[in-house]
């Protein structure tokens, strides 16, 4: 394993650890068995460190979205989007810690904000990908097209990231997979 | 103004230019004019502190909640729904901040669901509130009767608090208010 992946790995390990506000370069490039300036030259900024656990170590939502617009037209779209909602629920609920310790920290942010938008890249991406298969759907006439497919793409995504959020609060009442499945239900019904 | 008071409100101004991390009792005392002696006496932990900042600082949700409920049967639906969702969305965009500094320190965190548990609160118990809303609704005949409360109450709720998140990364595309109303009109379509 090379020391950029030793890098990426002990900066997980120290999230979960110590949060992400406890997760400072020191203590990374510690865990890593590297020095601090070793870590810098591979990572200039704690926000480009952030991202590289962000992008590679969680369960992405990428495979999970592929899926869903491979299964486009085959099979139940509802059960396809309930497969899909639990994919995110994991993901937010994975993400939730590292996503949280970036708002908390606004300088950190502000880093993370600057990168973002020269990149093109963002949180809100998933939202507009999910709406591209709910319209795809629509027109191959299998959800109702009085849906508005950036709304139901807001709203499916937004309870997943909320329910994740909420279960490091309290243990979120009812099973994951009931609630998926009756969320789908609610928004597709004809 | 109290010691009290003015606790919370250097709190509040000190969360807000420092972050979570940022703000220690060191720095709120400063902020408020009391030595942390005195802090601590009115705030055994700073998870009281914070949820005092939570409870008395920010816009709440539940007048909001109560102009939903006192409106039941009367008006439009959909309009008091929308505005009950710019309600939300505002609340959610002042406390994302709080709440991610909360996630993002294991041991504050720690802290705070204990609390939680103890008195049987929760940042759940809004959904649970809105779901009562639109059943009382329901039973009006003036929501489909195939709406699952909870569900319905999940996806509004979690697509509010996901777009403050999201509003931290980016600009979120659209305007609040077009998009609170395109999110209930697909919600509630008969």
């Amino acid at each position: 394993m090379g020391t950029r992946e030793r890098i990426v790995d002990a900066a997980e390990q120290v999230i979960r650890e110590f949060g992400i506000a406890g997760a400072t370069t020191k203590r990374i490039a510690a865990a890593a068995g590297c020095s601090e300036a070793l870590l810098y030259k591979h990572f200039p900024g704690k926000e480009k460190l952030l991202l590289a656990v962000l992008l590679e170590r969680l369960p992405a939502l990428g495979p999970a979205l592929t899926r869903l617009r491979l299964a486009a037209g085959t099979g139940d779209v509802a059960g396809n989007l309930t497969a899909f909602t639990l994919a995110a629920l994991e993901f937010y609920t994975r993400a939730a810690g590292i996503a949280a310790g970036v708002i908390a920290d606004p300088s950190l942010m502000a880093g993370f904000r600057a990168m973002l938008a020269a990149s093109g890249s963002g949180p809100h991406l998933p939202i507009l990908a999910l709406a591209e298969v709910i319209a795809d759907e629509q027109r191959r006439d299998r959800v109702d097209r009085e849906i508005d497919p950036g709304a139901a793409a807001s709203m499916l995504m937004g309870a997943c990231f909320h329910r994740a959020n909420l279960s490091y609060y309290v243990d979120p009442p009812g099973d994951d997979a009931a609630w998926a499945a009756t969320l789908v239900d609610t928004l597709l019904r004809r």
